[in-house]
């Protein structure tokens, strides 16, 4: 363990909160030596980062589901690291593990931490370092209950989702499928609609750069939305609604249009579609299933190897220094596939 | 049934669609003969009409929970009326019967219309004419399924109703109460807040003319609110969404400060707290309870006997003449409790 001394743990850091898109100015980069680990920690070096819409809630202050970013703490971050120094019985150095890192090089995560950061040994021969951040992952966690469990589909419903190539959107379709229903994708550009329909199965998608969603809504819905699993909210959402079936569900994962809205947030004008359908909208949380995330894994990694479900990763290049300029990715919807970061060369 | 020949039907009819709040040039005023009912028929003498604010969507062209009033079509109106004649054996003249008669002085309900219009007979001795519009009318129904169908509350929660001195709303709370949770009104103007507290026993009442909203909200629901029954939508119900507990049920009956909106109905801007509070929104029709009303009619009756729930009617005089009129006070919120048109002295 004597190699530690020598590495240096480059960081990112939020250094104000950002209005709007975050900029450059919105973030400081520190350098830290890396320490040896005290009794019960390891040092993790971090692979890859998981970049989620969900980090520009975190950098705003105030009530949410988990605590915001403190000012001059490093960027909350789920990654896949691998274990380099270890005094915690549980780890060893190589293992693989996935945790809340950070945007760090290394992380060194104490006993009494590792629960919070949620420290866990990952396998890879189940699937790759991308994957586990993806479909196993977070946005996978997040499709399995978001639908299953709020949206309640049966067989023959019709299911629709927004950012449909994104690292949710993409599982919640093919799970809608593998589970007797159909699958609607709404997704920004050809590219992106023709990868839904064509690689991931979705039994239609409607690019909404150039299509009237409502419209197509009405042309790939003929007996209305069942299930509507957004992630995008603002007009997207305005238009779900006024398509929704008797008895939908709503599933609110995300409002990735509305995150950097200076002015007021947008609200559903159609959300009285709600009563004429006896429908609901809820909210869900990922962390909430933390306890069943092995259930969760173990179905989503049986259809990843039989081939009925298929993932795409976009990684970026660059390390840590290339976190901020990455993250706007998400925002302006050049990303395709679930955003990863690779932090290092395994 | 010979005196029929002799009565004078006078009736309100939608001449046009309005835009905004109905004008007198929306209605039109027509005068038809009684005839003498077909075998099955009943002909009803109408007492009192109950006025409410789904009528405002009624009016309106387009897809909604029941088909809109048809242009030159009796406007749809529940009330309470009194048999004068009838070949239906299960009607006699003299009884007093609840119906959806339409604005008019007489209806004439064969036995193929008697289940769509919900024609029944009502036991005067239970409750007076008024309470049966109200708390043992749709109102009632609405805030007895709404509440506890919808809402889901335990005791111990802490409910919220806005419109709380209208005609559902003084049920909702009320029922709150009586199921052992905590209910916070809000309503228009002090005279409304203090008959909230002082008669029905609210446990606090929200003067929304008078104060901010969510400060006082705030104030009164320090844990969050766990159901909030909304019946008016608009700032109101943005306000109790950024108050919701952890679980919270929201449940949409109505919107009564949209419904005459020309231009985009206001979306609830904070409708992520949903996701922050893991909550969800439903909508309510009451028609889908029809087949319970019998139970819930039973037990708000053993309710009223006892004296644990009151009702307050706003009984305007006029006849179908003053519909027009009338209707108006329910969006200018000059109502004071449920209100009623009494059409003919019994």
């Amino acid at each position: 363990m004597s190699s530690l001394a020598s590495l240096a743990n480059h960081q990112v850091r939020l250094a104000r909160r950002p209005a709007g898109l975050p900029t450059r100015d919105d973030w400081s980069f520190t350098t830290q030596d890396v320490a040896e680990p005290a009794e019960g920690a390891v040092v993790v070096r971090t692979l890859a980062l998981s970049l989620d819409p969900a980090m520009r809630g975190w950098m705003n202050e105030g009530r949410s589901y988990i605590p915001p970013v403190g000012l001059g703490e490093v960027m909350r971050a789920g990654g896949i690291g691998r274990v380099v120094a270890s005094r915690n019985a549980r780890y060893a150095p190589g293992d693989l593990v996935s945790a809340a890192i950070g945007v760090q090089e290394y992380a060194t995560i104490g006993e009494a931490d590792a629960s919070r950061v949620a420290l866990a040994k990952i396998d890879p021969r189940i699937a790759s370092v991308p994957q586990w951040l993806n479909v196993l992952g977070l946005p996978g966690m997040t499709a399995y209950f978001g639908l299953l469990e709020v949206g309640q589909p049966k067989a023959g419903d019709t299911v629709v989702v927004s950012g449909a190539a994104g690292a949710v959107g993409q599982t919640v379709g093919q799970l809608a499928r593998i589970k007797g229903c159909r699958a609607v994708g709404i997704a920004g550009g050809s590219a992106k609609c023709e990868f839904v329909v064509k690689e991931l199965g979705f039994d239609a998608c409607i690019d909404y750069k150039a299509l009237d969603v409502k419209a197509a809504l009405k042309t790939h819905c003929p007996q209305g939305i069942d299930v509507y699993f957004d992630n995008v909210g603002g007009d997207i959402l305005d238009a779900a609604l006024a398509r929704l079936a008797r008895g939908a569900r709503v599933v609110i994962c995300g409002a990735i249009s509305q995150y950097n809205n200076m002015g007021d947030v947008k609200g559903p004008k159609n959300y009285m579609s709600l009563l004429v359908n006896r429908a609901r909208m809820e909210g869900m949380v990922v962390f909430d299933y933390a306890s069943r995330y092995p259930q969760a894994i173990a179905e989503l990694a049986g259809y990843l190897q039989s081939g009925r479900l298929k993932s795409r990763e976009d990684v970026v290049a660059g390390g840590v220094a290339a976190f901020p300029e990455a993250l706007l990715k998400l925002f302006k919807g050049e990303n395709f596939g679930k955003l990863v970061l690779q932090v290092a060369e395994d």
